[in-house]
């Protein structure tokens, strides 16, 4: 007789052992991306609010240092200008005003650990689509596409959209034209590109990505250095 | 004649001046409390991404600690169990998850500090609303008012749809009941009303809020206390 008790722990066993081993390491890589861009989200919106506040007390460096890391960074030590228009704060108002922007610098600290995570990662998980894309871009795109897999299986042409698919839905339903570019539309390649080629050099971008991801995938032999150079050959404008 | 250039150097002055005794205390609590409902809404970000994250090494700590806050601060001395789903990962990919945590621990100090500093200041600058309203609801109000003149000028009836903006003009364009309440719905006092009665509760509290913050602004004796225990024995239910 069959015995369901045993079978059924066997079976368990199975199912967690394929949950544990679904996890690749893009899968991280997905993860760091969207964390970073995440905490540049966060570290903006506190930015903001610290230079509202911290303007009461000195408005004119908030407007001197237009760069917001450089604010965060040289907050503490800060010259009041003897004429300022801003009010003399109590040492414990001023405080709770320094200890917002020492947070946020340590922000800004990990989102710089994150990006180097994700340049050794992206080195190692996907060389050629890192070569070709760039370690940022390359990890949106495998964020965009889910996994490195799915991302193998997708035609240049649907690359070539990744991150337009706002624009993309808005044409199908008749309104606007056909997006050109998504998430490669920041790919300095295609930024350096003038207006009217921005779509080809998209698409030409497209086609090596959707080339590198499959050798990426299948671990083939490291060509993204070729590929990139050829694109440069082509449309590098000096 | 006229001396056009001492007149506006001595003009300039003037408003500088102006300007600089227009930052008063309540203005840095606003900015105050703005800040903790930021930081909430940051660190709840960030958990999220933490706990998806983490999950791939851990899933079953994520399952156990429901409190965000725990979660955090436990995760880097977090069991993982045996027969776990989750991944074995390498050390650097586990440490940037971890420092993601360390990093929202910190932003969870921070709003401490700062909820710590917003209770003084509020007994400080307006001890009666403080303990009228308690120190982040009494905060709130001054930050819809804009400020304690402001907050001073009100009616009740004002006062006790402060927060409920978007309700009470979706009200005046004809949809949706008129509102009965805004930020004071969070206060314990209507939290712990029966359904019925909530707005009853909420027009009570506004009616001693709108005499608090005059009492507060012209710097009146210290009542809240007494006019607290007035709602209580009104309101409490044991």
């Amino acid at each position: 007789m069959v015995d369901f008790k045993e079978l059924r722990k066997k079976n368990l066993e199975l199912t967690k052992k394929a949950v544990k081993d679904s996890v690749s390491k893009d899968l991280l890589i997905v993860q760091a991306v969207n964390s970073i861009e995440e905490l540049t989200t966060v570290a903006n919106m506190l930015v903001n609010r610290l230079r509202e506040w911290h303007g009461y007390y000195n408005p004119e460096f908030s407007k001197n240092t237009p760069d917001n890391e450089e604010f965060v960074n040289k907050i503490s030590k800060a010259p009041k200008p003897k004429d300022s228009m801003g009010a003399d704060l109590d040492k414990p108002d001023l405080k709770v005003i320094l200890d917002l922007a020492k947070q946020i610098n340590s922000l800004y600290e990990l989102k710089e650990e994150l990006t180097k995570y994700l340049e050794t990662s992206m080195k190692e998980v996907c060389p050629n689509l890192d070569a070709v894309a760039g370690s940022f871009i390359g990890a949106k795109l495998l964020s965009f596409a889910g996994s490195l897999k799915n991302l193998s299986e997708m035609t240049s042409s649907t690359v070539q959209l990744l991150g337009a698919e706002k624009a993309l839905f808005r044409h199908l339903h008749g309104q606007g034209k056909s997006p050109k570019h998504g998430i490669l539309i920041n790919h300095e390649l295609v930024l350096s590109a003038q207006f009217k080629e921005k779509g080809k050099v998209a698409r030409a971008l497209a086609d090596k990505i959707a080339i590198v991801s499959k050798v990426d995938y299948f671990k083939g032999e490291f060509v993204g250095d070729k590929l990139r150079k050829d694109l440069e050959k082509r449309f590098k404008n000096d």
